[in-house]
């Protein structure tokens, strides 16, 4: 999987901080820009994490260009529907030797991997056998496995970005996706480490855990640790 | 393919043609709601269709149980974001002995046909041996077929539909979605005929074409029958 | 301030459930509507609404006709971007001797109705002379004041109605849209109780209060009597 | 009105392009990005712009700080949904001797100005007497004019804000969001030409009027022209 944060607005903390105290003041916002220090951002963005008020983080956009994962992600991730998405497409971009994502619970088992690079390796003759008996491609698809790899360019914005880590990083979350939500989280946190101070799963973010009787017990440890 | 019209609120075109008198009328929705005639509900919703003044179709809501599609059909589906899905998922319910799609272009080649064929089968003895090997359906599931069936409840506004049937029962959309919103069409068309009397491809909707030099002529036989 | 639920999807208690039943389950859409008992809808939306998978609460939206609420509420109101809404116009439609909200903090101080009473009149006189001097209606509004009485139709889902609710009957929301917000909160529990029972600020909805130093205190209360 | 756009996405065109391209290549985003030449940039622009494919255009987000408008503007502004919003509050911010907008029809009438000042003092007299006989501002902002002054800002995607100048670059919009529209326009087409080559009313954008028998007549000026 490669995650890479290619654009995003620039000095997104200054243009939440400045945003939000607009809100509040008598001053413009051009003004507010200019003037506010960096303890003043800091503080001010550590207020509205810790209320939620979560309304200027979406003046801030962030966009990842994202390869190397399956397509059992991304069907799960265009449900993210506060976001934009340019997904490669099977319709007409050729996928002659394809490659493929492997689940790391197959991957430590060698006669369940064995099995799985068996069948890649068919779906894959026998997608290109269709191809040459003159099915179109975004017909013989159809006979494209979850595993394989596809390419996509996402964009949210931070509070679509929050929302998203705290669904997609908890334990609970499907494995890759999951790892997708970390590498993102990472990656916005190198740019804009006081809007993601408090990102993640909903432990982490919230102090509190929907999953009830399903829960992976961190929150227990954090509280444990406080 | 099934699509059923399960759901949708109650006397659609008598609530749109309300809300949009309200906006131009010194009387209350209640009032306005009982007094409207028949008459004057298809003079306004002719009206408010012909100027495009589509605002008040968000109003009502229809909601439709989907079997027997690809899962090649929900990926491109569920990237419409005004609208809400309910998938059966595949991390949760097993696919054993799993039915699939077959594009109509397969079907009519039987030397593809029994490829395709042979592959699914293949696809579902890996599944179960994967499963047999102690590996979780969430994992074993990458090995599924883009063709694998998959059940859906989806839920759009009036709105949110008149645009999906612009760009999915076009004749360049792809075959499989475009069957599924000719389907929905149909139903809608059934229940709100005043609604939906503009809906369809771009070429009928709107009555112009933006496929450019990839345009199916179908615009220039409407013209022609002019 | 009036305000009546028009619309809404029919059994909407019996269509989230089924919605929800559909994703972890081999079996279709209409067969799972027609066979859940009431103590399973009962059970399956108490489990939804515990773990706060509210995705299936789109299915199901809310029409409310509002009248008798002043554009302060509305400005606020259409600030809930998943909704819908159609108002009244004041472009279009003439304000000769609108109505006017008085808050309550007024209504009680003599002296301050006095001069608010009189404030009003003179703006009707003063609407009414720019008419009679050739100055349209859509720019003689500008002197209308916040107060003036407008009229609305919105629809939301009930999961955004519950995010509504939850931010809107707070003690802390203004005053004005907490009681439309309360009034509405009535009207769709007395027809899907089970979607709303844990409907309200969110003190109530989530057990926790984000308001921080500026509480009302309730919390404290809810817990004391647990 | 003073309308300044300060924060956008860096290189909006590029990643425009690259995201389009992404679809139809097998090529990653990166390379893409770092290999279109200006002339390709430019080609596929403008081809998306023709087919009206604008998914890739949500990518990049243009951030305005906006001040000098009435809230006759924000009331109607706020009712685009796809956009982010952080405005002036009137419940905490205190409307000593606010500022007003004057319509320029009632500008240019000389008894008509009198009268509007007359009464705009008024208001600012009542609500500080109001404010002196322990009234909140939250509630003595009741009587303030729709004019009152007020300062917002605002975040649209590149498509959100082409669906945004389609409709309220309009001759047949009201004229003080008319200005806005215009002025925002004139920001973004000095830093992303290319991307805001067609936008405009929709007889500039799509080379239809759906006004009917209400429209401004440009469209025929812009067909004789041709």
């Amino acid at each position: 999987m490669k995650v890479k944060l290619i654009k995003y607005t620039p000095e997104p903390e200054r243009a939440v901080a400045m945003s939000a105290r607009l809100c509040y003041s008598a001053a413009g916002a051009e003004e507010l820009e200019q003037s506010m220090s960096e303890a003043q951002i800091d503080k001010l963005i550590k207020k509205l994490s810790n209320m939620g008020h979560l309304s200027t983080f979406e003046h801030v956009s962030f966009t990842f260009a994202i390869e190397g994962i399956s397509r059992v992600l991304t069907h799960q991730l265009v449900r993210h529907r506060i976001a934009s998405y340019s997904q490669q497409s099977q319709r007409y971009v050729a996928e002659h030797g394809f490659e493929y994502i492997v689940p790391p619970s197959i991957a430590v088992k060698p006669e369940a991997k064995a099995k799985y690079d068996t069948l890649m390796r068919q779906v894959q003759e026998i997608y290109d056998e269709l191809l040459g008996l003159g099915v179109h491609q975004e017909d013989a698809r159809y006979v494209l496995a979850n595993a394989t790899e596809t390419k996509i360019v996402v964009t949210m914005n931070a509070r679509s970005l929050l929302h998203f880590f705290e669904k997609r990083c908890c334990q609970r979350a499907q494995w890759e996706i999951r790892n997708l939500a970390n590498a993102m989280l990472r990656e916005v946190q190198a740019v804009a480490p006081r809007l993601f101070t408090k990102a993640g799963p909903a432990c982490v973010a919230l102090g509190s855990c929907p999953e009830g009787e399903m829960s992976c017990g961190r929150l227990a440890g954090i509280n444990a640790n406080k």
